[in-house]
């Protein structure tokens, strides 16, 4: 029965792919759409893009498919961008629509170019579809001889065509738009230059007018907080309209438009909006369209704390806030796509909405085109999580595809690494290199070998040593773990410092430095890089100890306390949790910031980059609470690749009960705990429970093996709800 | 007095530069316009793209200037593309069109995104102009830390902006077209079915109807020949039109228009047109509109020979239409740019319109953007023939600054062919490879090591060496001729056969071959490779030698007959070049033809590629005796570069008399030759008139040195008309 199912579940997979769907060349599509997202970022009314290079599409790609017919067949063609179409070799007229083909063996070519936006194609017919099964490149290499005879050495490489879920031939992919939904303000002030709107939380969207009309200029000013909004001189972002002779003209962007109904033309991130007019404005009515990614939420999470509860929800809120074309790292600002940022969105993201589309994306969108200039986003530590976050992609959804599709870039992204390592194999903040780690409130240095970028370093190269096994790739594998051996072998006698027992910061000019921090110890546990004993001595004298320099972002918080799990410490962390995210619903947070420190107090904790208001009050790295909850406390992991094997470890961390629910690529796992009961369904895949008890434990399905001590596990292998009781 | 005039003319020159004009990334508009250039390409009513890389311009572009104002100025700023204004690292509001600037030392910035035409902008101010002293680039990662300040280790990389002709504000570089002109036909012939129109010699341009109605369908079919324009069925080109309810549909771009005058929407190369059309389809008049680059004819050439005069013309014409965007290879198929085609197009503009412009925008667009994925064009003589072109580029104009410019392609380009050298430093087509050669009625064997393509890579790293060399790059002049030095060194051994007194064709897994062929010998000469002993041999065994697989391409035609003045045989070319030229001009050529061997007939001549009319009948490369007669017979080189230096060596070549002129950087070289007097006017530069005299020749200016048996060389470095009699 088990089988049969698997197997349903399996074809219905396959189904999917073989649905026709508009096709591109892999990566272009999310590059192009990226650069429209990463470009819709303003300050105080000036278009604000990116500082590091911006990719682009390929403008002529060809896209190529074998049939083989059973019976002659017709088939409907549409194409973004100008195209040919290529029956066995010979080129058809014009840009056809339709096009028959005959019973038997064929090869169809279709060319397109388009500079704006991606060159991509649709084509339905009985049974052929434009999928992921086209194959695509960006320079087909097809030259002739003087006969006319195409060349058979052009060597050209193809990939799998990439696709999204534009599964009809109108979801023209360059018109994409993410959803919208009207919303009212909660309550109106007016004052005496103009009118305070709030919409009850943190929010996204634009500012639209019910028949706005009259001469004469309107400004709307936009705030996080309510002091924000206010300080006319001093909020982030801002609109200034102009109204003349029936047309309303945007004069940050110089667009016109009909008065009367009327919708800002960029989104903005607010909670409030202060608006004033001169006089001879009018309009009935102020409200938004609020914008969103239309995605399930299938991860769960609620226990008998409701603080928690409300950590919990304001998380998943600030993950759908940020969770746009791409995972984002706020919504105010920088609307960009940051790889650090994006790494633990994609995490929290597996045990919320598991939108795998969304993580690759991402994920192509930051490694964006060949030749490599600069490290992601310019950050060295950024570049590593890159190669970080598509093992963890493949660890959680088995998508192996996508591996080997943006391994080639896997590939030039390393090469660029090892050509700026020093002498150890390891890397140093070069001219051009944005050595970040975090936002700290005290001096980090980032001179010479720091220990956290060369352990994050080490992890890539891991990484590229199980991308390279995964796909055959001998010679990389044996390359990459070589190199990754060696540096895990400097590790220590390079940073640990025995007296202080913890890994140092830093190394300058072959120096150990004096100065301990959090960071590279929390990864040396996290990644399993120190044995117990040294785990037990960066628990002691780093992660528990007040006097090292504290961390203020949620970014770090969520490695600290992540570490912190790992080491068995969900209870203390449990606390954590609820004094630092507390903290901040506390303080009247709507959704959770770029940063928080517990010490600042009013408006300091809107203040950042030296301005008052420069803080992000809604951004993905605040979010963590659901990666920790789902992971560490229902302690649901993938144990193999795509959930096929699953592991269960769920720690209620001095919680009375919790229950909710982890998706997987098909199905999800719900875990209900209390102090006496589990209980597990799993919708698919088999694994492993893993539980303490301090007596015999008893289950309604399996026998429950003894590991030792009070372990014990059960294995899972039903989709029945699997009930343990225990002490 | 010289040296106030060429003050003047540098201050104009420096004029020119300093006033404001459309600015961009440097070689991205190049890049941009080339694709629809290469696009334009069509086959039988299907669109054609070419079979390479299509490279894209750089869609985000900073641009940046510093000023220093001794009053408060007040700019114009516009620009392609939705941009931003940082003025001392401030953002402005909106998208400004004016800007005040204090005085005093300022940083202006504009940032520009633009995903379909390249990022441009264009600034006027009392001092303050577009141009090229402004640096632009396509990442300033100017991060900034916590407290707001940007980085100050960045390490961008900035260029000096590109730009070309756009010097008011409202020509938007997006926006270029070349020049039309309405033609109508010369005569018309109707026939049971149709119409054949014929425009009296070969044109290019958009076919127009006058008052063009009713219902039903037309088509056109193009011919360079009548035959092919006759041929429904094969001809190359054709259009086809659909009327219906007041509109015209364009049958291949399903493009839609009103009825009444209609213009074609794409370009086309032809002589004949023959339209048919449904009896319902009416219409006045049938004309066109060429199209053109307006361009000025500086070279000249006549002599007492009319046969060579109108070659000159027509050679003159054929390069005319070639020159376009881009000098392509032909106006009727590829009408793309090729490498190979283009350097020969380059020689030849030296010596007709010294167009730089044109040079410049050819060479960008050939070498695309990083990353290489394969030879230019996917030809490896392609690849070296673009190095070489540059140093050409640099001799006849003296524009280092475009040196500097392409410098960092030119290293990328020259790692990826050192990447694919075998063990002795040479190249051999590997998969992916397309050694072209020529196109040859005979076996060309394209397999180890040619001759012919280490003779070109020999000097590709020559130019390399020169250029780095120009550019003060020491480490890179020492490597690349190193390299050149220790392959020059291997030339002879690996091919020279001393049986045969010539270079073999190819050596095979270290076995020399027994074919001799003309390319790598010809070469040879050309470069200086071979001592006057076996420069001697190739001549009489291979030059000279019928036995040897004949050239029937004027492309080849072209080195070989250069290799023969070289070796001071003008007058044996001079009776090649009426032949074979004169040939085509007897079978009825109105522009020289892609391929010609005298031995074929009627319209075998209109064939290749397997196909009755594949054949190009407008293709650059048939237009070398516009090089060989500037060249070796007026005899104008430049000595230095930029003609600061000047060669003149006319050799009369057999005729009784010659004159023409020869167009340099900022002036003319014109010469008059007979069989007694040679007259010399320089309007720039210096340098040597070489002659040989049987006795003392005389000068009216300037005292004529002799150099050795009747070599005599005159000083030329004055305005003034030098005039010399000699016997």
């Amino acid at each position: 029965m088990k089988k049969i199912i698997s197997f349903v579940g399996i074809a219905f997979y396959v189904a999917v792919l073989q649905a026709q769907t508009w096709i591109w060349y892999p990566g272009d599509y999310e590059i192009w759409l990226g650069n429209r997202m990463n470009n819709r970022r303003t300050e105080r009314g000036a278009f604000f893009p990116p500082f590091w290079k911006t990719d682009s599409h390929y403008v002529v790609i060809e896209f190529s498919k074998q049939v083989d017919l059973e019976r002659a067949e017709n088939i409907f063609i549409t194409a973004e961008g100008k195209y040919n179409v290529k029956l066995d070799g010979k080129l058809q007229f014009g840009m056809p629509s339709t096009l028959t083909l005959p019973a038997g063996k064929h090869n169809l070519n279709i060319k397109v170019w388009n500079q704006a936006t991606p060159p991509a194609i649709y084509v339905e017919g009985k049974t052929i579809h434009s999928d992921s099964s086209w194959k695509v490149t960006y320079e087909d290499k097809e030259w002739i001889d003087e006969s006319g005879k195409a060349s058979d050495t052009s060597a050209t490489v193809y990939m799998n065509a990439g696709y999204w879920n534009f599964d009809r031939a109108d979801q023209r992919p360059s018109q994409f738009m993410l959803c919208r939904e009207p919303l009212q303000a909660v309550s109106r002030e007016k004052s005496s230059k103009g009118e305070l709107l709030d919409f009850g939380k943190e929010t996204f969207g634009y500012i639209t007018f019910k028949n706005l009309s009259g001469k004469g200029s309107l400004s709307l000013y936009y705030g996080e907080s309510k002091e924000e909004a206010l300080d006319t001189a001093y909020c982030e972002t801002l609109d200034r309209i102009q109204l003349r002779a029936g047309k309303v003209i945007d004069l940050a962007t110089n667009e016109i438009s009909a008065a009367g109904d009327f919708c800002l033309g960029n989104s903005k991130a607010f909670r409030y909006v202060y608006i004033e007019k001169e006089p001879d404005v009018q309009f009935d009515n102020v409200g938004m369209e609020y914008e969103y990614l239309p995605v399930e939420y299938r991860g769960a999470f609620r226990c008998n704390d409701e603080e928690v509860n409300r950590i919990w929800e304001v998380g998943a809120y600030t993950m759908h806030l940020t969770t746009r074309e791409f995972f984002i790292d706020g919504i105010k600002r920088d609307r960009w796509v940051w790889s650090g940022d994006a790494i633990q969105s994609y995490l929290m993201n597996y045990y919320l909405f598991f939108d795998s589309d969304a993580v690759k994306r991402t994920i192509w969108l930051l490694r964006g085109k060949d030749p490599v200039t600069s490290h992601s986003n310019t950050i060295m530590d950024y570049t590593f999580y890159w190669f970080l976050s598509i093992y963890h992609y493949y660890m959680y959804t088995g998508d192996k595809a996508f591996v080997a599709q943006i391994y080639p870039r896997m590939q030039t992204m390393m090469e660029y690494v090892l050509g700026r390592t020093n002498e150890n194999g390891m890397v140093e903040g070069l001219a051009g290199d944005w050595v970040f780690v975090d936002w700290a409130d005290g001096y980090l240095d980032k001179k010479g070998e720091l220990s956290f970028e060369q352990i994050l370093l080490c992890k890539s190269l891991e990484t590229m040593a199980l991308c390279a096994r995964l796909l055959d790739q001998q010679d990389d594998r044996d390359r990459y773990s070589g190199m990754a051996t060696s540096l895990r072998a400097k590790l220590e006698p390079f940073f640990w410092d025995d007296t202080r027992k913890a890994m140092v910061h830093n190394r300058i000019d072959g120096i150990q430095s004096k100065s301990v921090t959090r960071y590279s110890n929390m990864f040396s546990v996290i990644f399993g890089y120190s044995d117990a004993g040294k785990q037990e001595d960066i628990k002691q004298n780093v992660l528990l100890n007040d006097s090292i320099l504290k961390i203020t972002t949620p970014y770090m918080r969520f490695y600290e306390l992540e570490a912190l799990c790992a080491l068995g410490e969900q209870e203390l962390v449990m606390q954590e949790i609820k004094d630092y995210w507390g903290g901040m619903l506390r303080e009247g947070a709507t959704s959770f910031w770029e940063k928080y420190n517990p010490e600042e107090t009013g408006t300091q904790h809107l203040a950042m980059y030296g301005r008052p208001y420069g803080k992000s009050l809604c951004h993905a790295w605040g979010a963590s609470p659901i990666y920790l909850l789902g992971k560490y406390y229902l302690g649901v992991t993938p144990e193999e690749a795509g959930y096929r094997e699953f592991r269960i470890a769920p720690n209620l961390g001095g919680l009375k009960w919790m229950e909710g629910s982890v998706p997987t690529p098909n199905g999800d796992i719900s875990v209900y705990m209390d102090t006496s009961h589990i209980k597990v369904k799993a919708g698919e895949g088999k694994g492993y429970l893993y539980f303490t008890s301090r007596k015999t434990p008893k289950s309604n399905i399996g026998k429950v093996e003894k590991l030792g001590g009070n372990q014990y596990r059960l294995r899972i292998d039903t989709k029945d709800e699997v009930r343990v009781s225990y002490r």
